[in-house]
C-alpha cells in the first residue's frame, strides 16, 4: 500500500549540515523520509534509477538540494513526474545566486517547486513536501495547522 | 466530496496573458480550475479571504502570480497550509529579479513553491500543480505521462 | 489628544540588535515609541490588526524592517493610510538585495517609503519619521537642525 | 500661514513625463504643487538654493525624481530636514538598479524616503507625500481612504 | 580511423538562429560537424545516448547551447570526458546571467568550457572547438592563423 | 606659482584606512597633497566650498573616496573643472556596487574618472592624479616609468 | 613642441556612433584628436603599438570605448604611463555591467579613469580629457567655465 | 617531438594558493606542466612572449587565472590560437562577478574556454586540459575515465 514519503537527495556530503534540517523537519510531521547523497555531475547514472523508481516505489515528494550549477533537481525532474522540491544552496563565490537561477529556471513543461535558499529553504522543502502529502494523507492536515500555531506563538 | 481542483490567482489584469497559461494547460489535464485577480496590496482583505476558506472549500492547490514586489504568494501562504505555487511575473525595470527575490525568500516556516519566471513559470505551476494533485487524483499520472511523452517528441 | 508618536515593528527577534537603533534614535528627539515584533507571514492577523487601528490610535508613523522576501512593511501599508517607512534587513545569502526589492517594488497606489539597508537604515528609519512628524510637532524642527549640526561637527 | 504643498524636483526635462505622474496625483488630491527640473550636477547652486528655502517656505515635503547617479534627493536633503521622497528613474544601460542604489544608500543621519522605480514612484510618491500631509491638514484622510477604496474597487 | 569532427547540440529549436553560426563557423575551417536539436530536460534519454557514445563514435568535442536553467552541457559532460563545449544562450527575464551561471559553476570533477553568451559565443564555441581539434589535426593550425589573419584585417 | 599638487577627500573617518594608500602613493612619488574628511551629506557647504576654491588654489587634481550613496565625487565635480577621481569603497550590504554606480553614472556634462573599488582603488586613484599631473610637471614621466618598472620586477 | 591632443580608440566599428561623441565633445573646445578602431583581441600588435608611441608623440590623453569583455583601455594602459580613460560600451546580453567592471577593476598600479557607461560616457570622456589637458593648456580652463554655463543653463 | 603538455599562469604570486591545484590535478594525470605568475597589466611584454612562442614551444593547452578585471586570459588568447582555459578567481568587492565577466565575454574571433570560479574551476581548467590532450595522447582517455570513477565512487 502507498504510504507517504520523501526521498531527500543532497548533492554533496559538504551540503549535509543543512540538508539535515530537511529530515528534522520532516520528524516532527511524523512522515517517512529517506536521505541520500548522489551529485547530478559525479553520479548521473544512480540521479537517474532513482528518478525512474521513485514513483513506482511509492514514494510522493522528491526534495533536492544543491549547489554551484545546481542540476540536481532539473535533472530528477527529467525523469519523473513526481513533484520535486528544489533548495538552492549557499555556495561561494556567487552565494545561491548561480544555485537559485540553475535550479529554478527550468524550461515549459518541466517544473521544479524551487523555495527560499539555504537553511529556511531546508525546513520549507520539508514543510511543503507536507502541505503536499496532506492532500493525499489528510491527519498531516491537523499538523500543519500545529505547526503553524506553534511558530506564530513564539515570541517573535 | 473533495474534487481535485485549482485556484489561480493574478495580482493584476495586466497579468492575465501570463496567467492565462496557467488555464489552458490544467485544461489539457482537464482540472478544475478557477481564475481570480486580486492584489495583495490592493486587495488585502479578498487575498485573506481567499486564502482562509480555500482548504475547506476542496482547492487543493492554490498558484499565485506577481510583478515587482510580488507578496502575493506569500500573503497568501501566510493564511493558510494548502500548497502556494508562486509565479515571479516580469516587470519593468527589475526584470523578475525583484518579483523572483520577493516571491521566494520566504521565512522558514511559511513555504511558497516558486517555478520559472514569466510564461514558461505559468505553464509550469500549471504542471507542478497536477503533479501535486496526482497524489490523490491517481488518473493525472496517466495524463502526465501523456504530456511528457508530447513535449518530448516534438522535434525540438 | 494626538500626540506625536510611532510605532516600530520588527519582522523577528533576531532583527532586534538593529531595530533597537531605531528606538535610540527616537529617544533622542524625545518621540514617543513602542516596539513590537511580528513577521507577515507567522502573524498576519496581528501585523493587520495592528495597520488597522494604527491611525485611530493616534498614531502617526509606521517604521517596519524586515529581511528575505520582507513583506512586512508592504503588508502594513496594505491595511492603512499611515506612512510605512520599511528598512530593508541583511540576510543570507543575498545580502539586502532581497530584502531591498521586496520592500520597495510597491505597486502603484500603496506606497512604502524605504531607507537605506541595515543600521544605516534603522538610524535614518527614525530621523525620517521625526522630519514626517515635524510637520504637526513643530518643536522637532529645531531638533532636527540641532541633529544635523550635531553630526555635521563630528571630525569626520 | 503654513499650508499643506509640495515641491516636486526632476532631474531632467527628459524625465518629465514620468515626473508629471506627481502632479496628476497630488491634483487628485487637491494638493498644492509646484514642479521645476533642475539636475544635482548641471545646477547645484539652485538645488541648493531650493533646499535651504523650502522649510520657510511652508513646503512640507519635497519629491525629486533622478536617473543614472541619482544624486538629486540626496542633495536636496543634505541642505534641509523635510522629508525628501526620491523616485529611481529608469535609464540606459543599468536599468534602475544605479539610481535605485544612489537614492537609497543615504549615510546614517540624512534620510531619503525612496519608493518604487520609475512610473509607478512618480504615483506613490505623491501618495506617501499625501500621506506624510495627513498628519497635518486632516481633510486629506478621508481622500487617502477615498483613494484606497477606488484603486481597490477597479477590476484588478 | 577517428576523423576531426564535431557534434552541435542545440536545447531548442528556437537556439537555432545563434546556433547556426556554430556551423557556419565549423564550415569555413572544414571541419565535419553535425547539428541535433535536444533538450536535457525533455529528452534526457536522447541526451544520455548521445553524450556516451560520442567518445567512441570519434567525435572529438562537443558543443551545446542552451538557455534558462541550462543544463545542457553539464548533463553531456556528466556522460562523457569528451571535452563540452556550452553556450550561454539569452532568454527571457533575465538575459543570460541564468543561463550562464547554470553552464559554468559545474562542480570538481566535471568540466564545462564555457564561452561568450549568444551570438559571439556561438561563433567561438566553433573557433574553440578547432583551436582544440588542432591539437591532433595539424592542417587546422594554418587555418586558425588566416582566420585571424583575416578578422584582424577588417577596418575595425 | 602653481605647483603639482592634490587634494584627497575621504567622506568619514571611517574611510581612513584606505585613504591612506592614496597618500603613500603621492609620497613616494613626492606630490604635495593634502587630506580632509568631509561627507557630501553631512557637510555640504564645506564640500561647496573645498570645491569652488581648489582651481584658484593650484590644486590640479581632486581625489573622493566614499561608500554606499556616494555622492561626494560627484558634488565635488558640481563645483569645479578641476579633474575629480573617484574611488567607490566598501559598505555593507551592497559590496561596492552601490559607491560603484553611485560614483561612475554621472551624466553627461559633468564627469569623474572612477577606478577600481577598495584598496587597489586607492593606489591607482594616486597614480591616475600623477599621470594627470605629469602633463605639466614632466619630472613625474620619469617617476612613472621607474613605478612600473618596479611593480613589473616584483616577482608576481 | 607638445601640443594639447588627444587619441580616440573604438574597439570596433560598431562602437562608432557613440565614439562619434567623443570627437563631437573634443571639436567644441578646439582640441586636436585622432580617431583610430582597433581591439585588443583582433589587434593586439596595434595596440600594443600606438600605446607605446602616445607619450612621444606628444598626445596626452588616450581615450579607449569598448564593450563585452573590454580589455582595450586595460591593454593600453598596460604600455603607457599616459593618462587612459575607459568608456564601457552598451553590448548584449549582460548591457554595460561586463564592460564596465572588465574596464574599471585594474589591479594596483595600472589604473584607467573610468566614466558613465554608453553615449553619457563618450561626452563626458572628452570633457574628463579636457579637465586633464587644461592643467597644461591653460586656455581651455575658459572654455570648461563656458561649457558648464551653457549646460547649466538649458532649460532642464 | 611535440609531447602533451600545459602551461599555466597566474596573474599574481596571491593567486597561488588556488591555482597550484591547477598543477596538483594535472599530476594526478601525470601531464607535464610549467607554472609562471605575470600580469596582463604589469608585465605585458612577458604575457605577449610567452603567447607568441607557445604553439612552436610544444604546448598544447594553456591555463590561465585572474581576478579584477581579468585580461590575463584574453590577452594570451589575442597572441596565439592555442586553447586558453580561464579561470576566474575571486577577489574583493565584487567576488568573482568582475573576473567572470571580464574573462568570458570574448569578442567574436577570439575564444576564451571558462571554467568555474575559483578552487573548483582550478581543478576543473586541469581536467578540460586533460580532456583536450585526450584528443591526441590517447592514453589519458583511460586516465579520465578511471578519474571520473574515483569521483563518483566517493561516498557523495
Amino acid at each position: 500500500m502507498t504510504r507517504c514519503s520523501v526521498v531527500v537527495v543532497a548533492a554533496s556530503k559538504s551540503d549535509l549540515p543543512i540538508m539535515d534540517e530537511v529530515g528534522k523537519t520532516l520528524d516532527w510531521f511524523g512522515v517517512t523520509h529517506n536521505l541520500v547523497v548522489m551529485s547530478a555531475h559525479r553520479h548521473p547514472e544512480k540521479v537517474r534509477a532513482l528518478a525512474k523508481k521513485v514513483r513506482r516505489n511509492g514514494t510522493q515528494v522528491i526534495i533536492a538540494g544543491a549547489g554551484m550549477s545546481a542540476h540536481l533537481a532539473g535533472v530528477l525532474a527529467s525523469h519523473t513526474t513526481v513533484p520535486v522540491i528544489g533548495i538552492p544552496l549557499y555556495t561561494e563565490p556567487f552565494g545561491a545566486l548561480d544555485s537559485l537561477l540553475s535550479t529554478i529556471q527550468m524550461p515549459r513543461g518541466v517544473p521544479v517547486a524551487v523555495v527560499s535558499a539555504g537553511r529556511a529553504g531546508a525546513v520549507n522543502a520539508a514543510i511543503l513536501a507536507v502541505e503536499i502529502l496532506s492532500i493525499k494523507c489528510g491527519s498531516l492536515v491537523a499538523k500543519l495547522d500545529r505547526y503553524r500555531k506553534e511558530i506564530s506563538s513564539e515570541p517573535g
